[in-house]
């Protein structure tokens, strides 16, 4: 496939993506973004201020990866926090951010992060085979200073290795993957994971 | 675009809008109206008593500043809540008004108004930039005499200026914008602010 | 419009009124019967044991005003739920039964009836012009002997004047009106209002 | 119908079955599997991986009684729990098996099982025809051993009979009827029930 056919594709399926997520109404207004990359190291991502189930192929746009345009669309603020995840993993395809209200109340109501243990549908994140394990979700402040946010996360994962996703307080979640298809498995799974949380957690409080 | 074209072309996205809020559930029975105003001033709304998820363009009348019908068609009850408005604001093209349960939770729960903070999605009101901003959503009593609502409406925005949405107790909430789509932008982010308010409201009491 | 079609205008009322409840969740299996009267007393009501989602106008069957089969078809257990009604009431022209999750939840919280008060919607049934009025929704012990349940409904009735519904506990919601479009209107703002006092009623108590 | 048609016409019933559930957001991610027995006793079952709400009629395969594939595609991990059922109960034809969020919250809320009563929606289940009943579905721990899980779920049955579902702990529900439609119903039925049971189950508390 030659780079604009696989764009092409990738654009599609960014856009298929879009309608499925704010079909669950995951990206109200015109919140999230949402980009995959190609193999030549450039990146398919969402332009700024579109609603992202409604998105056309003409709303994806291209970067390199440092985030610069390739063709003078403007892309996402946010850019820098996909271009920092792809250059840490390699096999890193696609990133989806949207801004669930599950996501937004996970970090209101978990601020030290989300620990989600004895669930089978951990098994949905790559490399997971059993309800058995541990997978924590952190949360971090929101910072409109994106360089600063970016540093933050990279610091965090540094220190910790790779996980499957992150939330920033009060506005969304972070997930990837080597596909889109992954990506959107790993999100739906955290989604359903947080629903389960949060009112697992009000019931526990009573 | 010749005042024929513009009405219909408003009157088109008025029933797209319409069957959206509804497919949220944010219409139900034949509640809620919608407007929007033409270059000259006047004002397209929706007639009294529509199912507002099954509006034709039929269902959509003209009326002048001041709430006069043009075209013979009765409008809503509530039409003078929509005049008010545009009179006070002049970039305003669009107003919507559902009844969201969420809104009406939120009036039940919130009777002093809701104050929203410290969300990403703050960024979807036109001028706010960043989460660190504070909106105030008043609440006002119902009332069935609209006049007295509306000089209520009037009074709180000569001492609080501009806002970008208001709730009638029981009843919904009235969101605008510059533009039908900016004012669904609006609508959608407000309903998703009302429901992580609702949901942290009752998990923070316990 | 002759019997025949008058017959077929209803049950395809019907059937698209099936397809809507149904997407909204309130008719989950094979619950809930629809009925509709025509000019000359008889009445078009949904067969057994069929998916209200997926009715076929086919599914629709004649009775007469005491529940008589007329083509051979057998009608629902609980027919004479709707003929009572048909018989006190001569302005009423559809029956819709659904058993929404919502109607099912007041059964339980407010087992000695659910009182409407202070919201816009209660203008949504026929004959209310404001939300300063008083709504009562009765709530009904189940009871599998149907003569003796629509007897109780009767007491009830004769002791109370009209109403816009009733619920059966752990059962669902019976709600009329004077065509299938009203009685829509009714059913969607019975099943908001049971949301509203759902969710408060959880948050007052806290 | 010879068994290629069969074969044809079951795998389709399951393709309609996942993309209805999926519509419920009940097989989030690649979760779920589902089967139904033909008349020489092979059975039709998804394969392993795919996503429930996107199947085609290529992704349901055909093993026979013991689980042993019989066109070379790889069942689920699960397939022991379906045979064992169909071993089990000559009656049974199909098995749904979905991740449904209130299936999980019902084996967290209620691990000693659950106890169905006084709903008339009870008579959706095959040969209850009163809401005077008692359904009880019992909660089993999850375990990654299939055969170890299977073995449980078998001793339960020798010493309560027949049962209309189970649910795994942080997993989902299994159920079961004599036709996809049924079993349809009973997932139905029992997700409607499970849902009034958490929502009560807080109220309760309060």
């Amino acid at each position: 496939m030659n780079r604009d056919n696989e764009f092409f594709s990738l654009a599609a399926q960014l856009v298929d993506a879009g309608r499925i997520i704010d079909g669950k109404g995951w990206v109200p207004a015109t919140s999230g973004n949402f980009s995959a990359r190609l193999n030549d190291g450039n990146i398919a991502i969402t332009v700024s201020g579109k609603h992202k189930g409604l998105l056309q192929t003409s709303d994806i746009m291209l970067i390199d990866a440092d985030g610069n345009s390739l063709d003078g669309k403007k892309p996402s603020a946010e850019t820098m926090l996909h271009t920092a995840l792809y250059k840490r993993f390699s096999d890193v395809r696609c990133i989806l951010h949207p801004h669930s209200l599950n996501a937004t109340l996970i970090s209101k109501l978990f601020p030290a992060g989300c620990v989600l243990e004895n669930y089978e549908l951990l098994k949905a994140f790559n490399g997971i085979d059993t309800h058995e394990s541990r997978v924590v979700i952190p949360v971090f402040a929101n910072d409109q200073n994106i360089p600063r946010l970016a540093a933050k996360v990279d610091r965090y994962l540094d220190q910790h290795g790779a996980i499957y996703g992150y939330v920033i307080e009060g506005h969304g979640l972070y997930t990837w993957g080597n596909s889109v298809q992954e990506t959107m498995r790993h999100l739906e799974a955290l989604d359903y994971l947080f629903d389960c949380e949060i009112r697992l957690h009000g019931v526990k409080k009573i």
